[in-house]
């Protein structure tokens, strides 16, 4: 076509070039497209006959034009080096003035044209991109912005353990702590012992310990070194927490100064690596029905261990398998046939060569789907001796006259008492998997931030993290990561100041943030595989080991569903012996008071409002938060109590409202999150840093109340019109938390060789 | 207590014995139930001083019963052997009784008690359950209960692919194809070639060639192979997928028959391993931005296949680490400078020795989350030179002169064209990942049918299956995998018989199953992984191979997100090629036209209904998918078009759609997958299938109508009430499908050796 006589003769006829260009580049013609184009050919006066013709004959849909003589319309145009867009005639008027500045095209030949067009069903501007090049667009625009001190940030996450987080990392980042491929299995484990050896020499493992067994009597420390481990491999943050916690604690806390004296410097140091020995086989959630028996026999004053059939052997005993020297045994003390319910001894497992205490049998548990670098074993005891001082006493101890005693009578307040000293294995991990998700969220939004896919017509390809939906996977992560984060700070201090009184409502919220922050980094560390796209499937990049040694975190120190049931109990009842318990029928003065306070609140002019201000305003936030968490407890109660009432057994009663007492948990997890994230943001100085913060709280708290938003529409605590304007609200804080994303994952201060992944290079 | 003098001289005080026990056992006695038990001892008449004083002593806060003293009251009271369940008051009269008698108790005394019970928050009833045991509940008592044939609902599955089936069941079974644990990749690498190669012998390689290359023509045939296979180990399925699937089908599609000819033979009998090089570090979803050159040189008749940038090698590139020897390339094909876009090219890469052809470099992409076994790689091209006919030249090709021809003139619709032949790949991956869930949830089933955890005071532990939280896990997902077997099998025969005319839709919808199969899939195993706690975390039940086999296929054939946009943008447009196009702009005569048939169908008097017979419609259920459908895909055409007519950049427009596009598309997969299912149950003879078709089918729609009830309240299509009426009906659905549930698995006719997990041994 361009190198036709008539457009040679003509160059008016170059006014049609775009047009012809964008028709045929896209498309075969359809019939209506041709009708169109003879419909304009044939009302433009100007056009001889001649020229009539030659138009028509290129656009006969039979012959098309090749790609070569495509290209070069193309071309043709492209060499205008047009700056400023215009639409299709635009351009082509352009073009024939080029050829002939004479050239005049009156205004009735325009309006033909733009008339063409629209009918064509072009969107004129848009089709002149095609001649462009470095066309910008809203969303190509869209970067990175921040403004507020990386290393302020950072102080505000660290706090008080600034310092400890300082040595953490320092010991971590060490070349002896590089990532390593394995040969075999046996390699990682060995690999991860010395880590934790290494670990111990640092004075870690002993640092919640006193300080007569070398330790810094810092149980706050303990956690912070916890969670800064937990940047680098997994498998060694739980062997440590394998050891220092569960082994160490269970005979700090079960046992006497006795006990103390006799080990805890060696478990510290891991001079004697041990295990703790709970979960059984047949028994993992009800740790009650544990059956392994510890048999009193006052002649020899000593205890039989037994494990007396295969569904009470000891299962997933991490350390077991190939390193553990003793174990702390959770099993039922019987004396004199009578059964005194679940305590726990020190039983011996190996000598220091390693060989096989007589009695003990260990297998591996071998392979799983992470976590390869802790020996996980299955323990069988055949009729094991231990001395009678191998009972750790502190809340129960058989005495002199081979007696039965404790401080407390009740089998069930005492098992809960003792399991409740246990509890800061769910503030340690949830802490530990904030802190993978940490690194996983840093990967990928650093990947994002380098990683162009597609781009608008005539510009260049686009980051992917200014796709919306890019930033709905990753940015509400990241807010509640910054949520959590502070949550279970507000946890920690809770627990470590913990009065008596406090002791059940401080067990449920670490039983509720355990579940809900694991859960949470499962969902994100998915999201962030994925968003990483096959980058994240390969394991160099990280995401693979944080993902598969994450993903217990859902089922060990309790399954979460299970978790988030004790959680509502727990809610339901002011009864601590009904903690983890199926059966509750003790509950319901409380239960009614509590209902009559609840569904008050819906004021007609709120549930409908749509106002930016008051959407973004953080009391509203609190109040909707606080109205689910009220109202779903006082429902669930009376549905329990009406399928009670109506005869129905208790345990029936709650499986029928089961999914719902879950939700019960949930709500109040979240209202609590919410109230500390809202209270940090409100202590913070540094304006700047108090601005982010503020965002990724709305962020939080408007993402929950998405997510909840059928319960709130249920519940006629909103309108449509309501939750509609809050999920576009949603969207345009995930647009603007995207510019300070990667400074806020910076703000972490994970160590370069800890992230490690080359996607996230930077 | 029980040996007081008090007792012996009066057994009527035995009445208080239950009582006595229930509030001991339990809990420190709190002022309120002290005062209460004070209340009541004080009005009973009949009771002397010194028996009230007794009484009272034995109440004392600061003097609690021993353990030993406790335990021997409930022996006391389980000596009466209760078979019928009474409550406290009725337990002490039977204890009274069987000391004396003669004792009989005054109605005014039992009201008494029975007021101060309840003063004390007692659930008289369930107190008692104490004392007996062999206590059945609702709970307890449901279980596995169903009246289909297996065998016939395994034959509907299967449909006419049963004898193929059960062929290739026959050698996935063989005790050559048992998993295996390997030292290294190399070794498990090895294994699945092998199998790869025995595979190929049964001529499950050809089976979709022609007859000529020894094939049987076959591709439904192809499709149950790589489903059926999938019950097995996935890399073996990739690596199948990979020779068979994407290297022979790139060639059988694009090539012709000089190409037939000359490879399909050696490909089928996998003589000739081969790789499917298409995607390149740069560009993975963004196909068309592929930077590899084929450049053309007309004197030697030959293309140079080049990598120009570190960005443009191919990535993650399936059998290219090991065993490839030749490779379908994708790469822009240049001549004499210009540019023709991507077309397909047959490079060689090794020689039959495994020598490396000169000038191509390949790197092992090495340890990824799973697919071990298949050796992906990394392609770097430098110059080589191949002949001329190795161009794959169906849909264009260098003619005599040097020149570009192709009867397909527009770029973009010649490159969608092409990769419209290759669209069996988003069969056959929703497929196998459908055999992978169908696996997961046999497994964790199975695991729930025999775990027992937890059961009500006086009775068994209760399988977990039996829990509603439970089955809300699973169930749901079971319900799901027989909605997308029969959708998958919709679209296998819609593809294999579609026309010209259908071709775009049927991408589209093979692209939307493909993104909701395999997200599903990813969900679904992490259920089935955290639904088996600790035992699901072990590598030898099976879970986390199939997880992190599976993890990926979220990512390849096309990322999810990416293509649940394109399903949307095909909805929104008829325009073939703007398949794949992130700017468009020729659609609003469409969306106009669109937007006038949609939202109409409010019924007023349906929105409030919670009639069962209503919920459970399924002509409910479609017009409720076909309303969201339809109302979701107009007001997001309405939204970018507002937003276009503002001003807004197109490519901006549909960002900032973006989400709601995604929901477009699942909202249109998610009706077409209900539709054929509903289908299926009517077309089901066997009345014992149909109905247990049925009620999977209802527990689709309602599970799905659930899951979206926050957007079907907003539109004002459901009231509250209804809403809330359909989660009941969703949980009572769940607890029926419970006792459909194993055999629903077994009917999947999963071989033994396949499944393999311990825990799901029967």
């Amino acid at each position: 076509m361009i190198n036709a006589e008539e457009l040679q003769k003509n160059p008016k006829l170059y006014i049609f070039l775009p047009l012809y260009y964008t028709l045929w580049a896209d498309s075969v013609l359809t019939p209506t497209e041709v009708l169109e184009m003879q419909k304009l050919i044939d009302s433009q006066k100007w056009l001889q006959n001649h020229e009539k013709e030659w138009l028509l004959k290129n656009i006969n849909p039979a012959k098309p034009p090749k790609s070569k003589e495509l290209k070069s319309w193309k071309n043709k145009i492209k060499e205008l080096k047009l700056e400023n867009l215009e639409d299709l005639s635009q351009i082509g008027i352009a073009l024939a003035k080029k050829h002939d500045s004479s050239i005049q095209i009156e205004k009735a030949i325009i309006d033909d044209f733009k008339e063409a067009e629209l009918a064509l069903g072009l969107l004129s501007r848009e089709a002149g991109y095609a001649f462009k090049s470095g066309h910008q667009t809203i969303t190509t625009a869209h970067k990175k912005a921040y403004n507020f001190d990386i290393g302020k940030m950072t102080a505000l996450l660290d706090g008080n353990q600034a310092d400890l987080i300082k040595k953490v990392k320092a010991v971590i980042t060490d070349p002896s702590f590089a990532y390593k491929e394995y040969d075999s299995l046996l390699e990682q484990r060995e690999q991860v012992l010395q880590w934790c050896k290494d670990l111990a020499d640092q004075g870690f493992g002993a640092w919640a310990f006193p300080k007569y067994a070398n330790g810094k009597d810092d149980m706050e420390g303990y956690f912070t070194i916890m969670e800064t481990l937990s940047y680098h491999d997994l498998s060694m943050v739980i062997k440590f927490g394998v050891q220092f916690g569960l082994w160490g604690m269970s005979v700090f806390f079960l046992g006497t100064d006795k006990h103390h004296q006799k080990y805890l410097k060696d478990i510290g140091s891991l001079k004697l690596p041990g295990c703790f020995a709970m979960t059984e086989t047949g028994h993992g959630s009800n740790v009650r029905g544990l059956e392994t028996t510890a048999t009193y026999d006052h002649d020899k004053k000593t205890f039989i261990i037994h494990t007396p059939n295969p569904d009470a052997r000891k299962e997933y005993i991490g350390n077991a398998a190939l390193h553990g020297q003793m174990a702390t045994v959770f099993a039922k003390l019987i004396i004199d046939g009578e059964d005194y319910g679940v305590n726990a001894f020190v039983v011996p497992l190996r000598n220091v060569e390693g060989e096989m205490v007589h009695g003990v049998k260990i297998e591996d548990c071998g392979r799983k789907m992470g976590l390869n670098g802790v020996d996980n074993g299955v323990i069988y005891f055949d009729n094991v001796e231990i001395p009678k001082e191998n009972m750790l006493d502190k809340f129960a101890s058989v005495n002199e006259a081979g007696e039965f005693e404790s401080p407390i009578n009740s089998d069930n307040r005492r098992f809960f008492t003792m399991l409740g000293t246990l509890v800061g294995g769910r503030i340690g991990i949830p802490r530990s998997a904030v802190s993978a998700t940490k690194t996983g969220l840093t990967i990928a939004i650093r990947h994002a931030e380098k990683r162009k896919q597609f781009g608008p017509e005539g510009g260049e390809e686009v980051p992917i993290m200014n796709y919306r939906m890019h930033q709905r996977r990753l940015m509400p992560p990241l807010a509640t990561s910054y949520a959590l984060h502070f949550a279970l700070r507000y946890l920690t201090q809770r627990f470590l100041k913990r009065t008596e009184e406090e002791a059940q409502e401080i067990e449920a919220l670490a039983a509720g943030l355990k579940a809900y922050a694991t859960s949470f980094t499962t969902t994100t560390l998915q999201e962030c595989r994925e968003a990483c796209g096959g980058k994240g499937y390969l394991s160099e990049n990280r995401i693979d080991a944080l993902k598969n040694d994450t993903d217990v975190y859902t089922t060990f120190e309790g399954d979460n569903v299970v978790l988030m049931q004790l959680v509502a109990k727990n809610r339901l009842t002011e009864f601590r012996q009904e903690f983890g318990d199926m059966n509750m029928f003790t509950i319901f003065n409380y239960i009614t008071n509590q209902a009559k306070t609840s569904i008050t609140e819906k004021n007609p002019l709120i549930i409908r409002s749509t106002d930016q201000t008051h959407l973004l305003d953080m009391d509203f936030h609190l109040s909707a938060f606080k109205y689910r968490e009220r109202a779903i407890l006082s429902s669930a109660a009376q549905r329990i109590k009406k399928h009670i009432d109506d005869g129905m057994d208790s345990f029936d009663a709650f499986n029928v409202v089961q999914h719902h007492l879950v939700n019960v948990g949930q709500a109040y997890i979240e209202r609590v999150i919410l109230e500390e994230f809202q209270k940090e943001v409100m202590d913070t100085n540094d304006v700047e840093c108090r601005d982010a913060l503020l965002q990724l709280c709305q962020l939080y708290a408007l993402h929950t109340i998405e997510k909840n938003r059928g319960w709130y529409l249920e519940q006629g605590y909103m309108e449509g019109v309501k939750t509609k304007a809050i999920r576009k609200e949603v969207n345009q804080l995930c647009w603007e938390v995207r510019k300070n994303a990667l400074a806020l994952t910076d703000a972490f201060d994970i160590p370069e060789s800890c992230i490690a992944a080359p996607i996230a290079r930077c």
